[in-house]
């Protein structure tokens, strides 16, 4: 089997969960236990919390809420900040900010949505015009999850807090954080990071908050999180997590060169004949959207999956839609929409693979065009 | 060590975590992926809402919705039934409903709370003299998680339906299932429920809900649980929970008994001079409350803890204060409240652990009220 839709789902690393099953083993204490195998549990979560948000911020300035996953960090972030005014955001958008907004539009917050370019990236000037004084939050992708295209987010919110210092600015960093490097600006107030897209497992995320910003508590009850997240912590999950990206942060940048290498062997091998790349060069090179113009993704990826090929179409989590809204907000007609299949890689991913996948989608989707003609 | 504080988390038990590794492991898939190995990840958690449903309900009646928690189940049934008029709760609730229920006085809904019997258990007579045609939503706590008193949900329900047809019910039922004998009935709507009380890992909780009432989404997103709660769903934790619960309700009942004659063993042998017992002869023997009047039960707990037994002071999550708003709502005076100790069973306890734990107990509390003198 050939692994190759990381961006879905990341196989959590073996050594991480190793490491972290003293959690769901000898040290399975409740952290607000008041002995001191609670307390001691507690102390080693605040550390993970450290070490994980040092990876991208400063923690004298930024804290980091554990979440349950990505969607509730993102919801969190839209209904604490956007409770008036108008909400701007883009098209590009995942749906756990999307879906998020529209019930922001169905409670009487007016929403924006800033237009993409062609390859998914938001168009800033556009995002900027929509930016007035009643703007309570703007949140931009950081790397969108279709494409890969890469949203300069430091900048735009740099952009926006001149505009309107009293807007909060929050980013969805999911497919970003421990992939491309970044660190958080003074100007992002929230970010939003997950465990399971570089090799943690699922039942951990977290917001990263400026600590000068408050935030909304999003499940209220014992308190958890200084409140911001109730419930009995996931230790388990959370200590994965912190290994997990230790080891991701680690590597960041050999990876990348790794990774970028696979993708540039796809731009090259794919048949040029039958695949358009729809994503931008300067990607985050651990996504690469193509098209099968005129054949259906969908049929390629079934086709893929018999040969032990697993890839995307668009995102994992709208995959009830036969076009991707996204897809379509770059301007693509509706039969590059029905072609799209969704490359990602990991850290784990070998050259080897990427050979032997090229080949196989070459020749399936050959076939595949072969029957349709 | 011996552990009495189970009501707070309980051990996860190690075949169920055995047997779940393999959704980390080689079965890692995104189960909203298209090719066939998300597929059966799909297929499988399908299976395992309903094998945990049946323990409960009929399932041609009754659905269960996948939440990160227990806390996450009960604020998404408050948030989402109780959107107008007026809620009716007790004063004996867990802090996710005792805050969301605070939240929802903050955005103008009314909250009334019933009275609790020197127990724990909520005065019936009294919640449905709250009831009117504005109630919205009613929510009783089935076990209470710090005295373990019964509440006759069935009853409850029928007779708020009785009174108001268009009521929703909820009972947070984190303590007790898979501890005590219960079916859902038609009159209630929605129930809570937790893994990690079990034997199962943190990061699994389920909404039970009648098919026939409809429910509001918590997170909002790529629109797994039927759009109710979104995120990629936590595979592993879903199928060691089932796992756990298989193995729980195969012996409930033995359990039972066998916890039964822990807690009666308790009640025997602990100072009488020093100990009273709070928890009702028919609450869960899951939990027992009892108070050592005059001393600090926090400092009780900590010289139980250094002779290597852990037991809880009220409840985990809401340690922070000093006296638990619950023992001061049963009508205990602070005295008593300051010396309340939990001590809370599994069906990994043994009669060995509590004879020891007894006679330990009994020691620090006797050296402690002679220091007190």
């Amino acid at each position: 089997m050939i692994y190759l839709d990381n961006a879905a789902t990341t196989r959590p690393d073996e050594g991480s969960v190793r490491e972290a099953m003293r959690y769901i083993g000898e040290d399975f204490f409740n952290p607000s236990a008041m002995y001191k195998e609670g307390f001691a549990v507690h102390k080693r979560m605040d550390e993970a919390r450290k070490n994980i948000l040092t990876n991208i911020a400063d923690p004298s300035k930024f804290d980091l809420v554990f979440t349950s996953c990505g969607s509730e960090a993102d919801n969190q972030a839209v209904f604490s900040c956007a409770r008036r005014g108008n909400f701007v955001t883009t098209e590009g958008e995942h749906a756990a900010i999307y879906q998020a907004a529209a019930e922001l539009a169905r409670r009487g917050v007016e929403v924006r949505f800033a237009k993409l370019d062609r390859y998914g990236g938001a168009d800033e000037e556009d995002l900027l015009r929509l930016v007035d004084e009643k703007t309570s939050l703007v949140s931009v992708i950081h790397v969108n999850n279709e494409t890969g295209a890469v949203n300069d987010i430091a900048s735009v919110a740099k952009r926006v807090k001149a505009k309107n210092p009293r807007t909060f600015f929050h980013s969805d960093g999911v497919q970003a954080f421990g992939k491309i490097p970044f660190r958080m600006t003074g100007e992002i107030d929230f970010y939003s990071v997950s465990a399971h897209k570089i090799g943690g497992v699922r039942g951990a995320g977290a917001l990263v908050r400026n600590k000068a910003k408050n935030l909304f508590p999003f499940v209220f009850g014992g308190g958890q999180e200084s409140g911001y997240r109730s419930g009995t912590e996931n230790t388990f999950a959370i200590m994965q997590f912190e290994a997990a990206a230790r080891k991701k942060f680690r590597t960041l940048t050999e990876d990348l060169d790794r990774v970028k290498s696979f993708n540039g062997l796809f731009r090259r091998e794919l048949d040029g004949k039958i695949f358009a790349i729809l994503s931008a060069e300067n990607a985050s090179p651990y996504i690469l959207s193509v098209s099968a113009r005129g054949l259906r993704g969908e049929v390629l990826l079934h086709m893929l999956n018999d040969r032990g090929v697993l890839v995307g179409t668009g995102s994992a989590c709208s995959s009830k839609n036969r076009y991707s809204r996204v897809i379509l907000a770059c301007g693509a007609d509706e039969r590059t929409a029905d072609g799209v299949l969704r490359i990602s890689f990991s850290a784990a991913t070998t050259e080897e693979e990427c050979r032997e996948a090229v080949s196989i989608i070459n020749a399936c989707a050959g076939e595949l065009a072969e029957r349709t003609r």
